[in-house]
């Protein structure tokens, strides 16, 4: 029995590893088109930054440690160009023919918008030739092309650089939120940092000469599964059920290139994450293996550090909750992060909750550091369908030097229940 | 209609305020033994510290804003000695008779352990003269008797003031959770930071003849409620029920001298906190006016910062658990907080479940400052009755600032699913 694993990153060694533990006995190959497998993609922008020194640093496991720890065969610069189902083989852009049994597609993302001669900071090669660039050519000004996170992450860190930035969205709103508060906090402060944020602006040439950054247009590399025959959703990630299954028998999906199920809307939803990629790779590796699993799906959380400021957000947005056919209700808060003589900063905190039933159905924070643990609080409530009644209650932990007597959640979660 | 609040502090006044919100016709009276109201009892350590330079800092609300803006009338001072309530009036210790239609008890709770000439730390005169004798007479060595949040708060502040510092503790484990993994990792931090702790030693004469500081014996102060007829339960606190109404009609009870549902036992508890109290006290006042609230109960959420170590809990120990009935089953885990080029350190998470249900019973998190975070996750996941299946798969914030790929709370509880 062979499994092989399209995909040598987060999904496909989370998948890969975890069918080994389950059966010593499988034949697993992962076969990756780079030079590189297990590493932390997450961190390259605190490459760019100097906080990660080498990149050799964001690599998890060795080559070696898979092959001879593990007993997985790891094929480095081995594009698929080709699934065939019915012959269960695959071939590589070299011509050469891999025959599998089962096979886990973890193709991850890409990025659909091209300009020539702009970098790049997806790859572990991306981030070796911008940060060469950077040390050779010293540029003094840089475009950053989309407010992703990458976006966001990048122009913290190119401005730390010195370099004069400008950030460009196509939308009016920042990390495809649609949702004018969260851009409200984190624009301004962008400017603070003389970060320039240009929204509405499409972007199709060169805008900086000296150096362009993409950071638009993500999609999932999903092109070879459908082209097997793997049946794809509306955003054209891979469409699976809680066990990482697709629509052929065999065959999984897991990671960027895959989608999951929103547990707010109820809906499959295309967010590529890296957390939530091994989540699905451990999930796609058991199944596949023979095991039971299930990945129950996500919430919609994601978080992020833009020059110094934790921005953190879950669940749906005002818009994006009307167009689910929700009836949105929000309020937002101010409030003391913790003790003053604890150096309490002020956090902003906006829930979004349905008006019919009652039900939390978005939140996001933007403060200091401890708005991750909050964002996770309104994470749990989501996933457990929560009504803001509940929420208001909640035996959240205080002491001066963590908290206020009302955590700034349970303030709004008190204000929001008056509106509804 | 004559609305009497007995009690000046966090449950009390939060009642008082809510009923003056709803009803602006209602007669608010409160009666408060001493002279101060509104104030923050959780700040003493930090005013014994210095951090908080003066006792004044910690008044939250001063009495004019009550008596001028809420139309509150406050009486400092003003002991109550007795309550009748066929004749619905209270007597003062002055003799004074003051006639009510509804009473809410907020009386706190006193500490019933007597050693004289030991120092407490409970209330703004106890503060006022530990501080003072700190000053005057220098003391080069102190012991406190008891391991509660506030016998582990002070030990580090005398401490770091320089004083030889020894605690006692009468039983094996801290903080009164019966939990050798937690005592495990405290005592080696207060050893690190060069407190002495002396576990079942029971203390009952003066140990420091320079200062001796009395951190234990908590009870509920419901003699006064108890002799007017109102029902307490088997820790001695007055039995309430979702809102705060006793067995008597129109008397009720908030905070540290009630008791509140455990959400996880389902049975009634008494573990007071001052945020407990505040929510207690929101519904007091709310139910007293007329209105509709309920408080659904706590789950038993913890948290201090011990030598700059941040301890947090929520939920049932195993040992709390086994008496409760349960099958308790734990793992251990030490995992990164964040990414190491974050400065990322180790962090100690324990949790339990009940083996027969996969239910999560309980956490503890011993840490940096994201375990208040983590441990609110797992205060949220009690309240729902989370399985840990369930929350081995949240969707959880992740970004290399501020959490690993897999949250060390995800970690651990993936690692007990296999136990389950």
């Amino acid at each position: 029995m062979h499994l092989v694993v399209i995909g040598g990153v987060a999904a496909g060694l989370s998948a890969a590893s975890r069918a080994r533990r389950l059966d010593p006995k499988l034949e697993i190959t992962v076969v990756e088109k780079s030079r590189h497998i297990s590493w932390a993609a997450c961190g390259l922008p605190y490459f760019l930054e100097g906080r990660v020194a080498k990149l050799d640093q964001l690599q998890i496991y060795s080559r070696d440690f898979f092959e001879s720890q593990r007993k997985i065969r790891i094929r480095t610069e081995a594009e698929v160009v080709a699934v065939s189902y019915p012959r269960r083989q695959l071939r590589l852009r070299t011509g050469e023919i891999i025959p599998f049994d089962k096979l886990i597609f973890a193709t991850g993302a890409f990025r659909a918008c091209h300009i020539p001669g702009a970098f790049r900071i997806d790859t572990w090669e991306d981030a070796e030739q911008l940060k060469s660039h950077l040390e050779r050519q010293r540029p003094r000004q840089a475009a950053i092309v989309g407010s992703s996170y990458i976006g966001l992450e990048a122009a913290e860190m190119l401005r730390a650089h010195g370099l004069k930035v400008t950030l460009y969205e196509a939308r009016k709103d920042v990390l495809g939120r649609e949702d004018p508060w969260l851009t409200g906090r984190v624009v301004p402060h962008l400017q603070r940092c003389r970060i320039e944020f240009r929204p509405e602006t499409r972007v199709t040439d060169l805008v900086s000469p000296e150096l362009t950054l993409l950071a638009c247009g993500l999609q999932p590399n999903s092109n070879l599964a459908r082209e097997a025959g793997v049946e794809t959703g509306a955003r054209g990630a891979i469409c699976v059920n809680e066990r990482m299954e697709t629509n052929l028998a065999d065959i999984y999906a897991a990671g960027d290139c895959a989608e999951t199920l929103h547990l707010v809307t109820g809906r499959p939803d295309w967010i590529p994450l890296g957390t939530t990629a091994n989540k699905m790779g451990r999930v796609a590796g058991t199944v596949a293996a023979g095991g039971r699993e299930k990945f129950p799906g996500i919430v919609g959380t994601g978080i992020l550090r833009v020059c110094g400021l934790c921005v953190a957000f879950t669940g749906l947005s005002e818009a994006m909750a009307r167009s689910e056919g929700f009836l949105p209700v929000s309020v937002t808060v101010e409030a003391r992060e913790k003790a003053v003589y604890f150096q309490g900063r002020p956090t902003s905190v906006q829930l979004t909750a349905d008006r019919r039933t009652g039900r939390l159905l978005g939140a996001c924070l933007v403060g200091e550091e401890a708005a991750a643990g909050r964002i996770n609080v309104l994470a749990v409530a989501l996933s457990q369908r929560m009504t803001v009644d509940q929420l208001a209650w909640l035996d959240l932990a205080y002491a001066p030097p963590y908290s206020t007597v009302w955590d700034p959640v349970l303030i709004a979660a008190q204000q929001l229940r008056k509106l509804l």
